[in-house]
């Protein structure tokens, strides 16, 4: 089943550059250096992977300075993995130590290599992944302020570089490939929860290293919600079956869905998947650099009249989350620029609380975007 | 391969014991309300649970005031799953909304049902799902302070239900079936890459519902790194190999190890196997009420003796999450209680760079501590 995997990690000029963007940007901003504890930044910016993240004993730290590569303060049981990584700078604490957390290492090296200003991401989106007490002994013994960072990481992520879309592409095959391959895979009688299983088996089998992310649901017509684990409950004739996963290669996550029909489903199911099929044929036909995610959201929910289905926007940013900004809602006029891979994500509610959602992901280029998907079939399949 | 697996989810008496014992505890301690944004501990007390979690795009608000069941503030997207629990007080936002992504919806409810003085985990292994300027403006808006309530949390955590105690038993003895298959999996030629993904699908095949976490490695008499993705490199004579895994049944974690022998390996592989097993061992004659971590972690460390595998601890805390407090270290003197769920981790180096790690999961109960995982063998399985 294996197919043709793109390399692995990055050659070191994609973190330079990546580090290079993020410097220029700081010094724009008067920051002195960027500080980092969450998995996706410490990751974009160093190459460090690893899903030792899972436990939340001990911090991580990058601090990104004015000039030269980022400097690493981690605890001693991450420093071979960071050594293996482009980073040269690792300072390293004996952890857990829940009297002195990283604390005085963390602080020292910012007096050291930093400045008065850290940019920190704080606003939207961000999660500080430390002790909040930590943070605060860390600013008074560093004696440092903290900034938001926000649009220096926003900036940098928004536009993948051709080694990162390869990776996107790769996963969004595997998992095209698993889709098709639902049909043998499931069927009427079945638990749902047997069906998630078989299909995440099936994602592993196709290649992806792991999948972080397998949301869905069955019900006549369409299901209720999106969001809660499945339901011993079987499949059952009538029934609209989704699934919709965020499974992953190298650390770069693929997200869309696919609905199938469970024998003959009525005919609102299959007019809502027309509709929104149609309504992602909208974006697909606008999605170009200068066109904003407000223009897409417009496009899509102008299909979709208005029965929408209550997710609160339309689709997303993908890369090495799950979901990244922006945001397809009527007030993000983030401008869509060549490289960005976006998901277009129309819902639409079905009647007596069920749903439909429909998901692709693309990456806009100067012409017409690219589908990363194996574009769904126009009219509902049936298994 | 299903086994016979305990009923999902909790009877809400369950709840109501972990409400009413962080009520307690908060009233002793002068707090007016619990607020928490974190996963483990919005679904400890709600019994909320979703991947979800993997979009950072939108944060979850769950509330403990003095009296009553919680109260949540979520987006609408989490809405019908949060109504499947025993929560009835659900007050949602339309998310995302930069412009205020609940920050006016949870200070209203602060202020209505809170007080003045608000516990937020804000110390050990804790952390913040959500923007920091964001918390500034609750705090502001609803006019509270913050205060740390992480001993709360634990004091609740620490102790096991026996439902709970059901779901790890459940978990451990289907990966401990899987490690039995380990064996008819993998063999020398095989890159570590797929050996990893054949035990991965064999987790799901024995029952598991996900693999969050899943680490390894295989070296001529030891590893180099614990933390690392596989390489492609084969496996080879002389290796040993290792998997460590946190799969999950119905939210719950197990968290242990195997090694195995790629054919012959050399005689301190074998001696250190025996070594860590007889450190399992001692510290399993002395795990019971009264004695604390730092007992556990000193009965490990006189066996292994000046060899530790610098992991910076040897074993822990099991449960919502692959890894929880208390630490077996010299420092964590934690007494030992009936219903703790722990892990021990011994851990050595074999020379040249290279560690081995063994791993156990138990309860501790009124006389000996039981075994959750089946006991690893006692000389290390040839392959």
């Amino acid at each position: 089943m294996e197919r043709k995997a793109p390399p692995r990690g990055f050659p070191v000029a994609e973190f330079e550059n990546r580090t290079a963007k993020a410097q220029r940007l700081m010094a724009d901003a008067g920051m002195d250096a960027l500080l980092f504890c969450t998995e996706p930044e410490v990751r974009y910016f160093s190459g460090f992977l690893t899903p030792f993240w899972q436990s939340p004993t001990r911090p991580w730290f990058l601090i990104i300075p004015r000039e030269g590569k980022p400097v690493a303060v981690i605890p001693t049981i991450g420093e071979e993995t960071m050594r293996s990584t482009w980073v040269e700078d690792i300072r390293t604490w004996a952890s857990p130590c829940p009297a002195d957390e990283g604390v005085s290492l963390l602080s020292e090296t910012l007096r050291e290599i930093g400045g008065p200003v850290i940019g920190l991401p704080m606003g939207e989106e961000s999660m500080i992944r430390m002790s909040l007490t930590d943070l605060e002994r860390i600013r008074d013994k560093a004696g440092v302020t903290f900034t938001d960072s926000g649009s220096i990481v926003r900036a940098c992520r928004f536009i993948k570089s051709d080694a990162e879309i390869e990776k996107i592409t790769h996963i969004c095959g595997i998992a095209s490939d698993a889709f098709a391959r639902v049909p043998d895979l499931v069927g009427e009688g079945m638990p749902l929860s047997e069906a998630f299983r078989a299909f995440r088996i099936e994602l592993l089998r196709q290649g992806a290293d792991d999948v972080p992310y397998l949301v869905g649901g069955a019900g006549q017509g369409g299901y209720g919600d999106v969001i809660s684990p499945p339901t011993s409950r079987p499949l059952t004739a009538g029934d609209v079956l989704m699934f919709d996963t965020g499974a992953t290669f190298d650390g770069y996550f693929c997200d869309f869905d696919r609905n199938f029909a469970i024998g003959d489903v009525d005919n609102a199911a299959q007019a809502a998947y027309r509709t929104l099929y149609a309504a992602t044929d909208a974006a697909l036909a606008i999605a170009k650099p200068g066109a904003t995610c407000a223009d897409l959201y417009t496009a899509m929910a102008g299909e979709i009249g208005d029965n929408g289905g209550g997710i609160g926007r339309l689709g997303h940013g993908l890369g090495i989350q799950l979901t990244e900004l922006p945001s397809h809602t009527p007030t993000d006029t983030t401008v869509l620029r060549a490289g960005m891979v976006l998901t277009l994500e129309p819902s639409m509610s079905t009647g007596s609380g069920r749903m439909m959602v429909h998901e692709e992901n693309i990456v806009i280029t100067e012409d017409a975007p690219l589908l990363l998907t194996r574009r769904a079939a126009p009219e509902i399949p049936k298994v």
